[in-house]
Parts: C-alpha cells; structure tokens; sequence
C-alpha cells in the first residue's frame, strides 16, 4: 500500500454529519472557529471538556494513510498549530490527540486538554467517567474559549 | 508558545516504563521490532488487538509540541509509516492513531487495527468491552504478526 500522489478530489456522502459540518450546514455541538481551503477547526460543545478542539478535513478521506503527502503534512500542521494554540490559552496538564473516526469515518483530529481534575483523568475522555469536576472550575475554563477562538485565528493566519 | 529550534537533548527520567525500553531494558508486554536513532517502533501485548503498535519517541519529551520541527515531521513520518505497514498486513476496517500519555507523559503513537467484531468497536479501545472476539478469529490476526513485523522492518528500512 502506498500514498495516492493526489488526494483524491472533494466528495461528500449523503448522510455523514462531518461532511455536512464541512459544507457549512449548521453543526449541534460544534463552533467552526477557522475555515480553510482543505478543512475546519471546531470547538466542540463537550461540558466537561472546555477547550476540546478539533481538525476536520473537508473531503471524505477515511484514513490520514489515503491523503496524498502533500495532505497529510498540511493536516499534520494544522493539527499541531492546534495543540499549540491549546496549549497556549488552556495551560492543560497534558494534551491528548487522536484520529479515532469508527463511528463517523470522516478523517478527523481530536485535540483534548487535560487536567488532572477532569472527569476520567488519567484514563483517556472515552473511558468511564472517576470524577465531576468543580463546576467553578469548568466557569473558569470555559471562559477562555473566547481567547483560545481568537489564538487559533491568530496560528492559522499565519500558514 | 512556539516550537523549540532543536529538541532538547535526550534525557531518561528515572522511573519512567518508556526510557527504560527505549534504553533497551526488557520491557514486558511490548516487542520492539525496528530501532531508530530516535524513536523505537513496539508490538504491543494487547490480547485483544493483535497488531497494536505503538512508536516511541526515545527522549523523555512530553508533548508533540515540544519537538523541534524536524524531529515532529520525522515522528509524523514514523506514525504514517507504521500505519501503513499495520494496514498491509492486518486489512483493519479503520485504524485508530493516538497520542494521550496521560499515564505515561513520555510521547509515543499507538495504531490500532479496529475491527467490527473487535472488543469495544465502534468505541474507542479505552471504553468499556462491548463484546468478546472469536478466539478464532483472534488467533488468525496473531498469525499475521510476523508478516507484520516483516512489514515494519521493511518500510522503516526505506527511511
């Protein structure tokens, strides 16, 4: 198996929610934060997780294995000026990053800042839940989320 | 925050299961089956997930973003080709790619074949088991592991 020398163009499947979010139909849970050509950022609405953020690649590519290299590396940037952007504003204990997509196989990129008070810290966000985190506290982090929209405008201009 | 210009220099914290394999301790539940300068690449014990494999970044480094930038574009390129190996070999129905360190805050990659039939599918592998794998049909993947292995050793080869 080797890398496609082109990512195949565009498509959209009837039916997969990321790629109605990617084509601007209005996404529950979602804040779309920063458009580019080849994908979105997002923050997602998960309560107790302020600060979850993710890249979503606007053409119904299952894998980062089926982007051609040029795709993959872009991706790659953009995920990473995302954690840095999280990190920036978040000031998490730990960031978590990950390309699961089982359930919705439209290629995408978590990005989850973690702090040791949260509510399945150390488990990963998927396991069962240990703890509900001070509701103050989860104030106090949701109020960043205005900062972190404008951190990540400020890293995504610049590419 | 921005990148480093270069990572900083390799350190082994004591205590830490990830320096001590990637020095070369025995580590049990894990199989290194190709050595780089800078990151090892593991079959892990998982009974479950035949052809879970993990690449670790061999300095004590906690977060993707504390790599200097061609140390991230290598281990980008490490993940990829790990992936690619792990869907040669094991044909998954999708392949999960992670870093979260929580528990281990030393930078590694896991790549997870996911499977329909597997354990927690469609959930993340760190959720709740849903179901137990035909032995089988485990064994089968299992015996896919030296090809794997065979895989790896070939695409890390190439680099």
């Amino acid at each position: 198996m080797t890398a496609p020398a082109v990512t195949q163009a565009v498509t959209q499947l009837p039916g997969c929610e990321l790629c109605a979010l990617a084509a601007g139909q209005p996404a529950p849970g979602a804040q779309i934060v920063h458009e580019a050509e080849k994908f979105v950022v997002i923050l997602a609405d998960e309560p107790n997780y302020p600060g979850f953020a993710r890249v979503v690649w606007r053409a119904h590519v299952r894998e980062v294995s089926d982007l051609a290299d040029a795709d993959r590396l872009l991706l790659n940037e953009a995920v990473w000026q995302l954690e840095l952007a999280v990190r920036e504003v978040m000031q998490p204990l730990k960031v978590n990053v990950a390309s699961l997509g089982n359930v919705v196989p439209h290629l995408h990129w978590h990005v989850i800042p973690r702090y040791a008070d949260d509510a399945h810290f150390p488990a990963p966000v998927w396991a069962q839940a240990v703890r509900a985190t001070d509701p103050a506290v989860l104030d106090a982090r949701r109020a960043l989320l205005p900062e972190l929209t404008r951190a990540i405008g400020r890293r995504f201009a610049k590419q």
